[in-house]
Order: C-alpha cells, then sequence, then structure tokens
C-alpha cells in the first residue's frame, strides 16, 4: 500500500512528496503518461533506479512461442507480447564528475505530480552531489494528446551554491535492461533485446534510430530533438550507435544560472511501410513539435483536457480523497483511450505490460462505457479496431469449428494469444460483450454511419457464432452448455446466466439492426430465415433458476455445489495461486461478479426482488481475486440499496492503484477498475441503465457523500447530473435547441438548455439485511478512509 | 494395416515371411521382447535400417521440463520420459568387404517369427551381398523371463556358395540417433543423448558400461559377453570407448560353413546403488547366465512358459486369425507384467516409448483383471508398485488440497506427470480403479499377507480421498461435481456414473477391509467415525438417470447436450486431432466406453434393462478414439445380447496392434487393448463377473465360434472353463481337494477336482435390435475376416 502520508490529497493532481526506492514500479505505473498511441511509465528521467523500465507504442509486439506440455488442437502456437521499446525519456545529468543518482549525494526534496488538467508529469529535486555541489532539477514530460506521434521533456537545471560543470546527456536506448519480475502468470512474458536495429541517421541535431522486431517484423523508429536555453555558452555534441543516440550539452552554471534542454521525441511504426517511409514519418512529427515548441504543446494538451474535464468530470463531495481518485481514474482511462485510434486498449493502457500488453473483455465491458458517455469518438475508435480484426476472428471460428466471428480471449492484434483454454477460448462471452458494447455506442451517439460500416457487421458475425455455440433441448429450450463466464473461479460451465443473457441479446440486437439496415444485412448474407433462428433462439433461451433458494445459480448446478471453506483458505488470497483450478471450479466460490454482472448489464430479466436474494447470496461467495469485481458489486450493492456497501466497493474500484490493493499496479495500472469507479458512481448511485433507448437514472446517496454531480455526453447533447440526498438536477449545456428526455426514477423527464429539471429522491430501502463476505475479504470502509480536506 | 500375406495365421505364432521397409516401426513393437524388467523392441540385429530404435529398462527415465503457456497452481513442473537405454542388441556383420543391410545386396529370403511357447524371435535370411557372395544368417534372440537381468542373441553365419570373409561386430551402443517422429501429442518426447558416460570397464571379453541421465541421475549398466563357435580359425577383437563397446569376431568360412557367436547381455540401474554395486551386479547377471548357456536360457524360457500357458491359454474355435491374436495378446501382456516386480506397467509395455513410457489406470483396470486370473503374483507386484508411491500420492492429494492419496494420472516412478489437468488431475476415478484392483486380487487369492501390508492401505488413503472429493447437498445425497470419467471427450463433468458408482465401490470396500482387519486400520488411524463417513456416503451417492430417455446420462445433463454431428466428422478421426477440446466436451460424442464401463464393473447396479437401454444409447454415440474400448463394448454387447456384435468388438481389441488399427502401433503396443482381448473373450462370451466374492459366469457364443476354453486360478486352484453353443463345462485340474463353488447363469455350482461339471447355456436374445455406430466408426466384421486355417 503506497504512504498516504507522501502522497496529499489535492482534487485535481496526483502527487508524491517523497520518494520511495521500494516502491518504484508502483510509482511508474501511477505517474505514466500515455495518449493510447505513445505510453511512457514515469520512470525517472535518468533512468536509474528504476522498478520496471517502459516505453510503449500501441500494438507494437513481439511474437513469443506458447509451449504446452500437452497439446492439444487449437490451441496457439505463438502469442505477441508488448514490447518495450527505444527509451526516449531518458536524460541524464552530470554534476561536475557525480552521476546525478538519487541513490548517492543528499537529495533533500523530491517531488512528483501530474495535474489532471495539464496532463503534464512535473518533477522538483533538490539535491546535493557526492562532491558536494547543491544544484535543483525540475523535469516536465508530456506525451501529447494532440501530436499523437510526439512526447516532449523540459528539463531545467540549476545551480544552487556554488558554480558547477553541468553535462546533460539526453538519449535514446534500444534493448535496455529488463528485470525479471515473477512467477505470476499474469506478469508478461519478459524479452531479451527484443529489437533488431536496422539504420540509424543524423541531420544537424536530429537523430533517428530504426529497429525491428525480431520475429514479428514490426519496423519502428524513434526520433529526437533537442532545444537548448541558457545564458551562458554550452556546448552540443550528438553521437549515434545501433541501439543509441546521445546528445551531450555541456555548460558550467553559476549560482542561480539554469540549463534548460526541451527535448521532443518522436515515435513511429508499421508492419507494411518501408523504412524510409517510417523515418519520414518521425522527422515530419519532430518538425510539428518542433513548430509547437514546449509552451505550444502544453497549451493543447491544457485545451484538449479542458475539454475532456468539461464533459466527463465527476464531482463527488464530501470524501476528497474518492474524489482525487475518481479523476485519477478518469485521467488515466483518457490516456487509455484518447488517440488509440483503430488500435486496442489493453487490460493495462500503456502503463505497463503486465498481461503481456493484451486486451482483453475490460475494454468493451468496462472501459468502453465510460468512454461512450465521456468521449465517444474513442469508443468508435476502439470498435472499429476489433471490426478490423473481424478476419481473424472469423478465421479462429472456422478452426473452432464454429460460424461467425470468435473474437480473442487476449490479444494485441488480432491473434487469439490465450494459453489456457477454459479461461480463454471456452470464456465466449466477450463476443457478447463487444456487440453489447456497439448497441451501446449507437444508442448514446445515433452515429448511423458507424452502423453501417462497423456495427452491423459486428453484431452479424457474433449472432452467428452463438448460433453455431447454442442448441435446442427436447423441449425446445435453448442451451450453451460447456463454456465459462466472467467468473474465473469456474469454467466449462453449462448455461452460464451471464453468457446466455448476453448471448440473447446479441442475437436480438443482431436481428433487430439487420430490420433496420436491411441492404447491408443482405450484402452480409443474412437472410428472413437467419434472422428468425436470433429471434427464436433469444427467446427460447433457458435461464436456470433455484426455485427452493430462489437465487439463479451462475451456472446449472452451482448453488448445488459444496462451499468454499472460507475460513480455511483466509490468509490464501489471491486463491488461484494457493489452490488447484480443478478445486476452485467444483466448489463455490466466486472469483468475480457473474451472476451479479447479469443483474446489472441485463437489469430487465430479473425482478427487484430476484436481483436482492440474488446480490446477497452471491456477496458472500466473491471473494474479489479480479480486479473486475468491486465496480459492479458497487453498481448492484446501489441498486438492492446496500448505499454503504457500494460506497466501499466505489472506492476499492477507484483507490485499486493508488492504494495497490492487488499487490501487482507495479505492472500496470488496472484500467476496468479505474473506468469502474466511474461506473459505480455514474451507475452505482446515479443509477444509469440504458432501457429500450432511453437513459434512465434511479438517483441514491450513501451517507457522507453531500453531493455527486457527472457530465454525460448523450446524441450529441451534453447533461449534466447533480444529485443531492432528496433532489436530483438535469440540466443540458448545449446549444439552444438541444434537449434529452430521460427517464429519473420511472418517471420520464424532459430537460431542455436553459431548463434544468429537479426531481425529488425517494429513500431507498434494501429487501434484506447487508451481507457479509468472505472472511478476510470485507471492502475497506470508504468512510474509514475519509480524510478530511 | 499390415499386409496379412506377409503374416500369415498361425495358432502359436507370430509370422512375418517379407520385410516391409514402409511397416519397420510396428513390425519392431509386434516383435518386442521383454520380461517387465528389459524390453528390446524388435529392431534388425545389424540395427539399419530401424523404424524406432529402443532398448527399455522399466522406470529408468529422464527428467524433462513440462511447459505452460499459462500455468496455474499445482501443474506438475516436470515430466518423466523412458530412456532408449545401451542398446545390447546390435550386431553388426561384415561380408568380405559390403555391410549386410538389407537395403544393398539382393534379399531373398526374410523371415522373423515368435512362437508364443518359447518367447524367442527368430529370424532368417538369405542374402547376397552387393560384392555377390551369398551367405545365410540366423539369428534368435530372447529376454530372459527367468533371469531378470540377461538377454541373449545366438547369432549364425553361414557361407553358402562361395568362400567368404565373415566379421561379425557385437556392440553396446548408449545415446543412438533418435529420429523426429510426429506432433501427436501421443508420441514421446525424445530425448537427444539422455546418458552420460560415467566409465566403462572390460576384463578378457566381457565388457560394461556406465551410464548415468543427466537430470535424474539414475546409474545403469549394460555388460556383454560373447562365445564363439565355428570349425575354422578365428580372431576375437575387443574395443570400448564412453558411449560404446565392440567384440569383433573376424573368420574366412567355405559353403556350408558355419560361425556361431552368442551374446549374452545384462542390464542394471538403481537411484541409490553405487557404480560399483550397479557394476557388480551386471557382471553377476552375466556370470548365471554364462552359467545357463544359450541352451539353458531357452530351455527355462521354454518351461516358463509352458506353465503360463497351462494356467492361461484361450482357445478359440472357429476363429484362426483371433485365436492367434489372442495368445499373441497374452503373450505380450505376460512380457509386460511378468518380471515388473514393484515396478510399473507402462500402457505400452515396455514395447515401445509411446506416451512417454508412462503407466496410467490402463493397468489396474484393463491389464491387472488378465494378471490377477493368469498370473496373480505378477498382479500383486504391480499393486505392490502403486504402494510404494503412495508417498507421492499423498504429498499431491496435499498439494491439491485434498486428504488421502491422489494417484498421477501418467507416471513412471510417482510423480504427476500429466500436463494437461482437466484429462489428468480431474479424472480422479484411477484411484478408484486402483482399489478394485485390489479388491479383485483379494478376492481372486485370498491373500490375506498383501490386504494387511499393501492393500488395506490402499484402499483407506484411496477412501480418504473420496470423502474429501465429495459432499452432500441439501437433500443428503452425495456428489462429485467437476471430474472427468474415462471418456476423455468429455472432462470437468458433474456427477459422472461411472466415477460416483466406482468411488461409492471403493468407500465400501475401504469399510469392509477395515471391519476385517481392525487392528491394522486403527494404525492407519481409522476409527469408527471416519468408516461410518466412508459407508454414509457411498449410501448416500447420487447416480443421476434420465428417465424420459430411460437412460443414465454419464454425466449430469449429458443427454440434454447435442449431437455431434457425426456425419459431417465421419472422415475425421482420431477427432481430437481435428476439433477443439471445447467442442468435443459440450456435445454428446463419446471417445471411449464410460458409462458403458460402468454397466461392466459396477453391473449390480442397473438392471438388465437399464444395461440394454444404456449400450443401446451410448453405443451410437461411441467412435472409439481410445484403445481401451472396444473390449469394453465386446463384454457389454455379449451381455445384452448383441454377441455377433461383441465378436466384432473381440476380434478389433484383439488385432489392434497386429493391424495396426490406430495408426500408432508403431510408438508400442497397446498393454490394455490386448489385455482386453482376453477380457472381450472371457468376460464377454464366458460372462465372467465376480459377485459378492463368487465367480459367476453366464456364457454365451456368437455364431461362427464353435468353442471358447479358458484357464483360470481361483485362490489356487485352476479352473479351465469350456464353452460350447448349447453347454459349458467347468473342470478343476489341481490337487484332489481342490475345489470351486461358482455361479452358472445364477445357479451355484461346486466344482471338485476329478468332477467336471456340464450345465446348459440358454440361448440369448436382445432385448433391442443391434445398434448402429457413428457412421464410418463400425468395427469390422469379426467374421468377414474370418481366414479359415
Amino acid at each position: 500500500m503506497i504512504d498516504r502520508g507522501h502522497h496529499p490529497i489535492d482534487p485535481w493532481r496526483l502527487r508524491e512528496t517523497e520518494l520511495d526506492l521500494d516502491k518504484l514500479a508502483q510509482s511508474e505505473s501511477l505517474f505514466a503518461l500515455a495518449n493510447g498511441h505513445i505510453g511512457l511509465r514515469g520512470n525517472l528521467d535518468e533512468g536509474e533506479p528504476f522498478g520496471i523500465p517502459g516505453s510503449y507504442l500501441n500494438s507494437f509486439y513481439e511474437r513469443r512461442p506458447l509451449p504446452y506440455a500437452e497439446a492439444g488442437y487449437g490451441y496457439p502456437e505463438s502469442g505477441q507480447t508488448l514490447v518495450d521499446v527505444t527509451n526516449g525519456k531518458l536524460i541524464r545529468l552530470l554534476v561536475d564528475d557525480s552521476p546525478f543518482d538519487v541513490r548517492y549525494g543528499q537529495l533533500h526534496t523530491h517531488e512528483r505530480s501530474i495535474d489532471f488538467r495539464e496532463g503534464i508529469l512535473q518533477r522538483d529535486v533538490e539535491w546535493t552531489s557526492p562532491g558536494g555541489k547543491r544544484v535543483k532539477v525540475r523535469s516536465r514530460r508530456l506525451v501529447s494528446l494532440t501530436q499523437r506521434a510526439v512526447a516532449a521533456i523540459e528539463y531545467v537545471v540549476e545551480a544552487v551554491d556554488q558554480p558547477a560543470r553541468f553535462v546533460v546527456q539526453s538519449e535514446l536506448v534500444a534493448n535496455e535492461t529488463q528485470p525479471r519480475l515473477s512467477d505470476d502468470p499474469r506478469v508478461a512474458a519478459v524479452l531479451q533485446n527484443p529489437l533488431q536495429a536496422v539504420s540509424h541517421d543524423s541531420d544537424h541535431e536530429e537523430v533517428v534510430l530504426l529497429h525491428k522486431t525480431r520475429a514479428s517484423e514490426l519496423l519502428m523508429a524513434a526520433g529526437m530533438t533537442h532545444q537548448v536555453d541558457t545564458t551562458t555558452r554550452y556546448e552540443l555534441d550528438v553521437d549515434v550507435r545501433d541501439d543509441w543516440a546521445r546528445t551531450t550539452v555541456i555548460c558550467e552554471l553559476q549560482p542561480g544560472e539554469k540549463l534548460r534542454v526541451t527535448k521532443l521525441v518522436a515515435y513511429g511504426w508499421s508492419s507494411l511501410r518501408s523504412e524510409t517511409a517510417i523515418s519520414d514519418q518521425v522527422a515530419a512529427a519532430l518538425a510539428s513539435a518542433k513548430f509547437s515548441g514546449w509552451d505550444g504543446l502544453v497549451k493543447q494538451q491544457q485545451t484538449f483536457l479542458a475539454d475532456f474535464w468539461d464533459a466527463a468530470d465527476v464531482e463527488v463531495h464530501g470524501h476528497p480523497e474518492l474524489q482525487q481518485a475518481v479523476r485519477f481514474a478518469l485521467f488515466h482511462v483518457l490516456q487509455a483511450g484518447a488517440r488509440a485510434e483503430r488500435r486496442a486498449i489493453p487490460s493495462k493502457g500503456l502503463t505497463g505490460a503486465g498481461y503481456d500488453g493484451h486486451t482483453f473483455w475490460d475494454t468493451e465491458g468496462f472501459v468502453l462505457p465510460v468512454l461512450t458517455y465521456t468521449m465517444p469518438d474513442a469508443a468508435a475508435d476502439a470498435l472499429r479496431w476489433r471490426h478490423s480484426i473481424l478476419p481473424e476472428a472469423k478465421e479462429r471460428a472456422a478452426v473452432l469449428g464454429l460460424r461467425g466471428a470468435a473474437f480473442p480471449w487476449r490479444t494485441i492484434r488480432g491473434p487469439e494469444c490465450s494459453g489456457y483454454w477454459p479461461a480463454g477460448t471456452a470464456a465466449f462471452h466477450l463476443n457478447a460483450d463487444i456487440a453489447d458494447a456497439v448497441v451501446r455506442y449507437y444508442l448514446a451517439t445515433d452515429d448511423t454511419d458507424f452502423m453501417e460500416e462497423v456495427g452491423l457487421e459486428l453484431l452479424v458475425e457474433t449472432a452467428r457464432l452463438w448460433i453455431s455455440l447454442g442448441h435446442h433441448d427436447r423441449y425446445g429450450r435453448w442451451h450453451l452448455p460447456g463454456v465459462t463466464g466472467p467468473d474465473e473461479y469456474s469454467a466449462v460451465a453449462d448455461d452460464n446466466v451471464f453468457t446466455n443473457l448476453m448471448a440473447a441479446r446479441n442475437l436480438r440486437a443482431a436481428a433487430d439492426a439487420t430490420s433496420r439496415h436491411m441492404a447491408k444485412a443482405r450484402a452480409l448474407g443474412v437472410d428472413m430465415e437467419e434472422e428468425a433462428t436470433w429471434r427464436d433462439a433469444a427467446g427460447a433461451v433457458h435461464i436456470p433458476y433455484d426455485k427452493e433458494l430462489g437465487v439463479h445459480p451462475q451456472s446449472e448446478g452451482f448453488t448445488g455445489y459444496a462451499e468454499w471453506d472460507f475460513e480455511a483458505w483466509r490468509d490464501r488470497y489471491p486463491l488461484m495461486l494457493h489452490a488447484p483450478y480443478f478445486e476452485l471450479y467444483r466448489k463455490q466460490v466466486i472469483k468475480q461478479a457473474d451472476l451479479m454482472l447479469a443483474t446489472y448489464w441485463c437489469s430487465e430479466a430479473f425482478t427487484p426482488e430476484e436481483k436482492a436474494r440474488n446480490f446477497d447470496y452471491y456477496e458472500r461467495l466473491t471473494v474479489r481475486d479480479s480486479s473486475l469485481s468491486a465496480c459492479v458489486q458497487a453498481v448492484m450493492a446501489a441498486e438492492v440499496g446496500h448505499l454503504d456497501l457500494a460506497y466501499d466497493y466505489a472506492y476499492e474500484a477507484a483507490l485499486i492503484d493508488l492504494l495497490d490493493l492487488h499487490h501487482n499496479t507495479g505492472d500496470g495500472l488496472h484500467m476496468a477498475s479505474l473506468a469502474g469507479a466511474w461506473t459505480a458512481l455514474v451507475a452505482g448511485f446515479g443509477g444509469l441503465r440504458e432501457r429500450s433507448g432511453h437513459l434512465c437514472f434511479q438517483p441514491a446517496l450513501p451517507d457522507g457523500m453531500t453531493q455527486l454531480a457527472f457530465s454525460l455526453r448523450w446524441r450529441g447533447v451534453r447533461l449534466r447530473v447533480e444529485i443531492h440526498h432528496r433532489h436530483a438536477t438535469y440540466t443540458v449545456h448545449d446549444g439552444p435547441d438541444a434537449a434529452i428526455t430521460l427517464s429519473h426514477d420511472g418517471e420520464e423527464v424532459t430537460v431542455t438548455a436553459g431548463n434544468p429539471v429537479t426531481r425529488p429522491i425517494k429513500k431507498r430501502k434494501p429487501l434484506l439485511p447487508r451481507p457479509t463476505q468472505p472472511p478476510g475479504r470485507e471492502p475497506m470502509s470508504a468512510l474509514g478512509r475519509n480524510h478530511s480536506a
């Protein structure tokens, strides 16, 4: 857990007032900068010490073999791993003869911060070298949200008490040394020397290094150029080799005198384009960055972020820590998705190479709901990426003997990279999650072009998959046996309720979209008969129900299994590192919300009583060994009236990385949980649901939260929702014709520009008492850690 | 398929009258010699050409890492692979300057044969060298059944038409070159140079090579010595190096003159003993072999085999090919089990390194029933081996969070070597199969010492495992969710009927044995309460039943799954090489008898009508992609009255390797299927069952089989059963007091020495018509291939 004392709470900033060398990896993830295309971990400028060095380009991967002790048909033979590319953020400093290294000399102050309205990582250091020279270093680093290929660093050094000679070495370094991290299978395969030098070039002070990955044969270029400002004489020297380039600036400063080096870095990569094309692309990006200059880049960054926050901010009154955390969370979701532009949004964004940099259902299930309502273009782009890998998904379905498209459980650029099919291939629900994201985006935007170009085909091909996966029994009920739902402590089970409901939704959505886009659907080969099979299967879907217990079994038979001995295992979490899948799968123990997620996403399939009973039942079995759980539990706890519990889960979802709750923040941030913080607040306390094309709210605040306000985009209109304990106010703040019809607690309400609507909130009462969690797995109390500002 | 024209049918011999270079691997398996300790594949004396070279010592293995694309808790990290040890069967020949190689010169005749009453592989060759010299070569090879560490070869060469110089090089060669075989996961991991030279020694003409495996650090020695007989002058030379030893005999023979070289080979290995101890052990074995001489070894072999056949022979009248095949089968079962002596009996015996030389449930389930009634000491030894790995099995259970013993799904010396847990670890039925073998052996022998020393503990520790695996539901029914039964096209299913019934049997057997051996049971920590939990669970075991179909689902829900599209897949067998497990597991398609095996082994749990309906149902779904199926289908087909179908399956089980029906005989013989040929005949047409401690018969012959006769050992008495179409005769042929009380078709009959009993046989009528099989998977007709003698 991070020392809160060195991370003061601030509504708009993440601050670290002291450097903890034992927690470098975590802080590198927290202070990572990204724009969806480039990701730079928050490594110290001088490169050392580090937890995990990391510079990433979205989807720039290396292939690696996937070995099996006993192979089987259809097992993927090779995987993809995100590569730590040429490090462009390195700036070393020598003060007289002493290299600036926080482990030597004397560190007087060391503060780092990111202001979420600026998007700049600032570092302020005051240090006395082993040789006795006191200096100040201020670096400011950004990954441009407006110039996608560009990162920049402003590096300012100052002599404090004595004159000193300063040598600033600004570098590009390929094939950085990688640490051996852990045996935890969730950690990335570490690749040693993934980059082969292709060429290097320098023109005046500007240098470009070209490299190629060995197996995947992707080409990348990194370039840099510098501007130097100082009042004294300096010398500049450039040196380039295969795997590194170095620009050296030397000068002698008097006390109070400063040297400012601005470094502009550009990246490019391609699997198709030629060396010269990539090289030119990087040179162009550098030229463009130079044209803007450091100040221009900073200004663009601020403008971009102001626009984002205007439509995306969430205000939490009464809980400063949660307020900070949810903005931290939204900032990182923005960084992951902003400029991904038809590339995947990985489960860790570009903040680390955990899970090999792969993209899972996290994206469509957890990140896209947030982007859909805050940055809809980014959501569309992510779905366009899915559409771009349809050929691979269709091929995968064919290999598996299925029809339609089977999207990969985990991938970087399309092929299935999962090496354990019961928790990979068998988790077909991913396909319905993608379809659901398509429908949500379309509902929220009315983007018919998107639906025609991308959405319809995604709906059709996933519907086809479901038809080939399901079958009717002798009573005409439609089943999906042998699949894996969201809960990874169960696998290959029959009629997983979540999967069955989502598949039925997918089928209905495909049928509906087909009716609306007949010509395009015919072009995809859909005829009336096929459409009819979709509606029929959806109508006949079997949903197991345990009448005696009055709850839905997560899958057929689940409620008859023995309960996990939670007491005996209370000190061994996460369970998967201590118990075999065999035992986990056959007992009532749940890694993450599954049936509970069904009651959220497929809200209309359950009565309020069923939701209350299901929540009560599953809450007692859920250990939250996955970061995808707390936010869902928050939403459902709020819906069934356990507002305090919802508060705790919202807090957990938001603080997952700031408090390193899963002990692996160092491998990268948990994007789904961060996005889930928004969901916990907006869908939990705001009660946001989409029902028959309507935006619905059912707000209720927990004790201790005095007000919650958030903004949404809905069909081109920005809506602000302000929730108090007794009432909620809906405001539209776009042009004079802007209007939204929404539902407040079941009542249809139309809000127009200039006419905010306020409605009362009924007190919510739970049907059942607050349930307990498995011993040792209770959420932290949100109020217990509520530091007053 | 083997060319039957070159393998004439002979009731007591396997003959090959022509060498087919494309089928060397198959013939090496068929002509393999073994005694349970040493195994020599039927490689040509001169070593080349070969299919797969192979010399094995039971349980002499190398460790190899088991890799995983995504590892999980409890996955075994290293496996064991049978090593091709120092080749002692190599004898090269030069005729003048030409090496004797069947691929060069002219091969006039090449015949190989094994007489099952002699246990000697004989080879007769007439060949003209490229240099034009015609010679005869006769080699006779044996692996001694009486001197466990010894193999011997008599090698005789003769000049036919012209004088010629003969150079015989008899060798020991370590680290033979291994071929790269296939990508089929069932094929062994090929180990390159597994043996490290430790030392070599020669004393006069006798040489010993010592080697050690690199990772497993097992020590082995191979030694050889020779006797030379010829009427002419010869010279003998010995050369020894790290990895080879060579004894060269040179002479010149006139037409009609012969050179006879007798080679005696001895092997020893240990994980504990010193180099000198192993070396001495081999020297002693050589001395002992020399003392017997070739003729002595041959005589001992004949005596041993005569004794075996006297109590084990199965006579099949009316089907010479099946007659030959069942003797071939019994001969190989004998070779696999005879002198294994507390080592494992691998699924391929010692005829090849397929499946890495591992032992599975095949041993207890298929091989031991045969040995129990024909060579009970060998069955006891195999179970003593299981007992010897109890420590590993208990440790494995502990790792899995279970109690008692969890025996390895596949192993050589104890640790779990299975790299795919759904078809390994989850197949817990293995433990009940072991318990069943203990009970069967005890019933058949009354061997109380065995029960006290070995059997009881095996029963108790497996019972403990079951209790920790099962649980009671809210109605008090006892369940075993998430386990894998025999059918490997289903996995991780709930309440597999076979597993549940076998577990209940295991529990009852443990409780019964505990009652009979109170003191010993108390020493194992069993108290009255524990015993009671065993009986209670067994009494409450849940057996799913599909009332509407009137059949037992293989596992809960199975009969509700979609049926496999057999028509679409008719050309893609075995299915597992063409379809993902995901699809196989969720559909009604069966690799091998599972529920059907339950109706055989747990016969008393099903009514005759249930058996008939179950047979009918499952027969249509079973594709027999496993070699463990046909024999079980034979037994149940016979029981439910489909005698012709039973005949076909008996034929398939017996001919599996002679006809290479699974296209992998080259990797080694299918010991379980060969043993199953006996079972198909004895339990199928003889109707042998054990019920409440009684030997029961219910004989019935198919059309075309005129008579079936077999012998059994039962509690020290030899019983001969002779079955005709209308009657059966039971004869006891031991001392004057010998008597057996048995059941014939439900009637209790006592047979005493000198008083054979004959009883009539009722005509058996099936309840339902003969069912069909999946298209393309019908068994060959036994009668269609019935070559008259």
